[in-house]
């Protein structure tokens, strides 16, 4: 009913525990929800999009966002820079579009650090371990030493469990994505996030002034 | 999935803005909900059971359960006193009872200062003070004083509003319930309230452990 300011959802889970087949069945269903946008210095692949995919920037430049604090976070993988801009994302907010992040946990982390009142933050976990390890085996591309590699970086990633909102163990992928639209629903209704809510008490205040006797 | 912490759920409103209805269609499609048992010092009424309807107690006893902390929140109106056992309460949240309180703000603001942490709040706002007028005329039993009175009181309680997690403006009882609804299933599975989390996040850290070459 108000105008309302977005959310920004992240979703974060050990790889192979379903994190992006849960973001890909909520994009499809839920046309409010933008995927993240990240800034990054690797180069542009034939098939990517600048702007859509990434914003593909030199190393100087984005090295000069991260000096002006125009990156809510930021990280180097392999060699590559990678982050979040606080300018696009806060426009995407105060127009009532919701931003979903698919990030690790340390990207999380920081988020939570620079915007924890727009967060709701969803941690995807596997059954069992044995069924993650069956589930990253049966990707063709990843060989023993990939996945152990994997299972060594799930071992980190299962520590910042606490810091999440909500965490969902990903048995079914029709009951999880369920969940995450409740979540998402409930999200949207926050009073914190009503911004014509202020004013439409103020109205109902006068309306009382100028009808008691 | 996880054994889980009940919820605290709060409702409260103006007068006439349609909080009693919404409370009775979650009550009747929810059986996992239960409404709150006040211990009152009031006289029971023929068709009223010690123990469902209220705890009847004496004031002598009552003023020794306020005295001992033993209540969450406590009220005097119109020379008798109600309040909230707090051991009930603990027991049905230990057990993973949700539990529904039909309460006006001061008595919302007494529990959310001892229990924020179980709370959910939900504050039921009228379209707007015409209709909350209109509403309440309809009602055989209220006059224009009782009327005039209870407008009267709901200038405290607008001012109350910011306290709640959720604002819900009932224009239609159907939508509103279903906003309940979605607000109870988002709650249900939050984090701190998935009591054995901890212990199933342990136990994959053990089974990673013994996997990882």
């Amino acid at each position: 009913m108000f105008k309302r300011r977005g959310i920004m959802l992240i979703l974060s889970s050990p790889s192979g525990a379903g994190k992006t087949s849960i973001s890909r069945t909520i994009m499809q269903q839920d046309d409010n929800i933008k995927l993240s946008v990240s800034v990054t210095t690797r180069p542009k692949r034939a098939n990517e999009v600048d702007g859509v995919d990434y914003h593909f920037r030199s190393v100087d430049d984005f090295k000069h966002l991260v000096e002006r604090g125009e990156m809510l976070e930021w990280a180097e993988v392999h060699g590559n820079y990678y982050g979040t801009p606080k300018a696009q994302i806060q426009d995407q907010l105060e127009a009532g579009t919701d931003v979903l992040f698919d990030i690790d946990y340390q990207g999380a982390l920081q988020l939570y650090e620079n915007c924890a009142d727009d967060i709701v933050g969803i941690f995807v976990l596997p059954p069992s371990i044995k069924e993650l390890k069956h589930r990253l085996e049966r990707r063709a591309d990843d060989n023993a030493e990939v996945i152990n590699r994997r299972l060594k970086t799930a071992r980190k990633e299962l520590k910042a469990w606490e810091k999440y909102d909500y965490i969902i163990v990903n048995n079914d992928l029709g009951e999880s994505c369920k969940t995450v639209s409740e979540i998402i629903s409930a999200a949207r209704i926050h009073s914190s996030r009503q911004a014509d809510l202020p004013q439409f008490i103020k109205g109902l205040q006068e309306e009382l002034e100028s009808i008691i006797e």
